[in-house]
């Protein structure tokens, strides 16, 4: 098949066999939106547990899972910054009003790349090359910008000002003393999240790939800045990965591949925790089913990078009609949130770190006079010298230095009446505020991913060759002939025996046995097990493959055990019983 | 302890220990708004997988799961009726300014019922009665009404307007067609969710109970209206469930006891689904921890149901401080949804459902002479031929009896021209548009229930007694000294391999064994596993029961077997291994 038909194939199979469909369909639907099916959420649902085992489950030591609201009062994302940079440059059409994202248009009109020109650039270049609206030739504004968030109002209250989170990053942030605090007090402490976001994209155009409402899956891992170790990392310091940066993308070359040694040694990522999680989501990737040929990290440019970022890796896959798409983003976040919102908030937002043993160190403290305060000030005695123990001992000591006197407020302390000494004090930790590395995926677009990666097409046939512990439902039962009630029975025996023990199973006895193996290779069921006139007889059915058509010949009372070792690859098929030949009808 | 104390202890504990607390706590806080802590989403994810089997996995071969957007555009909300009819009562204070749900004020202010009453009802109470603003004595607006939903746009056009969900219903309704197409084409059909949803309430006051942001697990179950059967009933048909109808609460009558069979006959409910699910219901919330006796279904009052609803139970479960609280409603929506949604959107949504044989049916059809059409109308001859054809041959019938002739817009057509002929047809099926039965839970009520039908207190402390399989965390591992680090090995190894077998596992090292295993109960963490010195020499731990503090000495190779068996309630404690004295210190 030729590669640029991939993505409609898999649009049109999607719809008609219920993995997904655009939302609100009997209303013409909406761009951006989508619903995700019975079998796409069965497979949605299988990826969101395996992110679980891999960035979770895994780091269940000092990795937790927490869930915040959807919709924050706006103090939140002014402290964030997203109000403020949350943005995409608009133009307006004069004429008919259309609104465009401008540094798209300018790409489709001029062909040139103008991601993170300023509104004003991107203006000057519509001007100096009259370029006007591509519906009707009407002359365009200037270029202003658009906020992405979904702005809502909460409560009865005008001017109570909400909006729907764009990522899940600022529940963690707003609740990470609190997390901290519950669940061991002390870094490393990796928070993570899975849940809806909201992104008013200004015209999104790439189906599953650009959502306005979709599932993100995400942690913030908060580390101690003053150390460079990463917790696990040692197990993987040679492990490969393909990066590209910044400089070398410039440059038009391909990605390379690193150990995580050299990645941490040569500073290509800012801090060893970067690496960890982007090892771990490797080899995530790994087992949807995406080879290692098909994914890279690609380092973001200084305009392409989040207002909040010091570093960005993105996750690239190769998809048919998309070339590389983003798929993941490792962010360095540093403490630029947890600096804005004890900013915002007022709360100390630091975490005390203990030294392994107190250390002693020399304190400079200001002394005063006491008895001269109390004789000079009187009544208000007690109010200056809580104002002196306030004072930054070194600024006292240059006051001292340069005026001969101390300045409190509008009162002057004479020198005789202050000093300043140092003594030694044991201190047990500091306080730092911890940076963050933030692994960040889009659960959609990995759904969209599994499934074009699993399309396959055989003698004129589609099968989704769906990795089996992904598939949608684990196996269909299939009575041979369609009509006869005594297969039909057993078949449910054989469906009943393999649900109760918690697998999805559909039984199908419509239509010839051909094309209920189609139908149910097209759904990516992993295993078709086929009840005969011979099961009546010695209780054994076929389990056929949906990727090699091989089937074997199995008894049913050891079908789930089977059906398990089958499912997560364990054995060999040949290993599970006799092998048989295909009935006829399946060309296989 | 005094009953009405737990709901604030609980709070205190739930803060501390990380099971949930008020969103954007740094920032004071927003009613209506909560964070599910770590400890509090372990559970909350095990309640929403609890429920997916008892509604949706062991109903597999008709209910499936889909997800869908949480914002959707206007005309949705408007063809569900929730854009007129999804609001409550407000008035305004004129001198302060501050915004009263008024039917809570009036209830407040007179100790009347006023649930239900209209704005202009409510306004006279108000009048009649003097009431005045609560906090200022300011006189108050009159009433009128404020829409829950949470207001947004959608892309850059103004006047695009999109609402968040308020269920997740809608998503169901609108893609009705595409999942009943993709998965089976036949009724009954449950298409289930889990999501979050947005209410934008006036001024949410009760904690967990009421949020404007939350998560619930809603199923519609579409069924032919044409039969009264429901697939599984008989197995049920003996169930009892506690009910209390609106009338016998009216009359202020105690719930009673009925059977599934007495509800169906005396048609206490419209359809043998609505008990059906309540059934499903009922099991669901014994699985969680709540008791026959502290809970029933209460039928609502016509004023009392939403606008959608011929019959609503509320399923409601006893609480500390909120008395008889709803954590789930049993809606009947009939055809009301998928109607609207057909009507506003111009599509058909009723199912053909096939007859066992194709049936014969007389029906009628009108003949015209083509003859005299083409002669008499010429080139608008095929305009007025197809115009015939839509007419109804009952009302032709009717105008040839009292006019003699048949209008067909303004054309006259004489009776000589046009007649009703009656024949036989083969019919396989008919079209219906399918009733829904609505099972609808909130999911982070469930969460504060479980919680707090576990909270003991046993000789000062508190013991949360979580069912087992809903436990936050499976076992606490504890070398028995804090600093031994042989002991401390041998307990990283036993947790491991418990990690190794899929539980979730802390070792917690630090402070008293007492202390230790103080915090584990506390944090309801069902078995506690002791690594001493005899383990060192014997490898055998003590398995300790939180509720019981019973402790057996067990295997270390076994314990995840015995773990499994101890958190499955598969054997009596006793069963696991020779019984042992707690140590010293646990004062048990």
């Amino acid at each position: 098949m030729a590669e640029q038909d991939v993505y409609d194939k898999l649009v049109d199979l999607a719809r008609r066999r219920g993995f997904f469909w655009p939302s609100y369909e009997i209303y013409g639907g909406l761009t951006g939106f989508y619903d995700i099916g019975p079998y796409g959420f069965a497979i949605k649902k299988k990826i969101i547990e395996a992110w679980r085992k891999f960035f979770i489950f895994n780091h269940q030591d000092y990795v937790v899972e927490i869930e915040t609201p959807a919709i924050a009062p706006s103090i939140v994302f002014e402290a964030s910054g997203h109000v403020e940079n949350f943005t995409d440059p608009v133009v307006r059409c004069t004429k008919c009003g259309r609104i465009y994202r401008a540094d798209h248009l300018l790409e489709e009109a001029l062909g040139i790349n103008a991601e993170g020109l300023s509104p004003a650039e991107l203006t000057a270049k519509i001007r100096e090359n009259g370029v006007k609206c591509p519906i009707c030739g009407g002359e365009l504004s200037d270029v202003t910008t658009f906020n992405l968030l979904f702005k809502t109002q909460i409560g009865p209250y005008e001017g109570s000002i909400g909006y729907i989170r764009p990522e899940l990053a600022q529940g963690m942030f707003t609740s990470f003393k609190r997390v901290l605090e519950a669940v061991r007090g002390r870094l490393p402490l990796g928070i993570a999240q899975v849940g809806r976001v909201g992104r008013n994209e200004i015209s999104p155009r790439q189906g599953m790939i650009r959502l306005r409402d979709f599932t993100i899956m995400e942690m913030e891992f908060f580390f101690n800045p003053e150390s460079q170790e990463c917790p696990g990392i040692e197990k993987y310091m040679d492990y490969r990965l393909r990066v590209r940066r910044y400089e070398e993308r410039l440059r038009g070359e391909e990605p390379k591949e690193y150990t995580v040694r050299e990645l941490i040694e040569r500073k290509i990522v800012i801090h060893a925790c970067m690496a960890y999680w982007m090892v771990i989501g490797h080899q995530f990737i790994r087992y949807l089913g995406v080879s290692d040929d098909e994914t890279f990290f690609e380092e973001k440019g200084p305009h392409e990078k989040a207002h909040y970022a010091a570093q960005v890796f993105d996750q690239l896959v190769r998809m048919s009609r998309w070339g590389w798409v983003e798929v993941a983003g490792y962010a360095y976040r540093g403490d630029y949130d947890l600096s804005r919102h004890a900013k915002y908030s007022g709360q100390d937002l630091q975490v005390f770190i203990p030294y392994r043993e107190p250390m002693t160190v020399r304190v400079k403290r200001v002394l005063v006079d006491k008895a001269y305060v109390g004789r000079t000030f009187k009544g208000k005695a007690n109010e200056v010298l809580r104002a002196v123990a306030s004072l930054d001992p070194a600024q006292v000591e240059e006051q001292l230095a340069s005026n001969g006197n101390v300045m409190v407020g509008d009162i002057e302390l004479p020198a005789s009446a202050v000093k300043v000494v140092e003594e030694e004090q044991k201190v047990s930790g500091v306080k730092v505020m911890p940076h963050v590395v933030e692994p960040s995926f889009g659960t959609d677009r990995l759904l969209y991913m599994v499934l074009e990666k699993a399309y396959r097409e055989k003698e004129g046939r589609v099968i989704m060759s769906i990795p089996r512990y992904l598939a949608p439902i684990d196996a269909v039962v299939l009575p041979l002939m369609e009509d006869d009630e005594r297969l039909r029975k057993e078949a449910a025996k054989l469906r009943d025996l393999l649900v109760s023990n918690g697998f999805t199973v559909v039984l199908d006895d419509t239509g010839s046995i051909g094309r209920r193996y189609a139908r149910a290779d097209e759904l990516g069921v992993p295993a078709a097990l086929t009840v005969d006139y011979r099961t009546l007889e010695d209780h054994t059915v076929t389990l056929r493959d949906r990727d090699t058509w091989r089937q074997v010949r199995i008894r049913e009372e050891e079908a789930p055990e089977a059906l398990r070792k089958f499912i997560y690859n364990l054995v060999d098929i040949g290993k599970l019983g006799p092998e048989v030949k295909a009935p006829e009808g399946e060309g296989s």
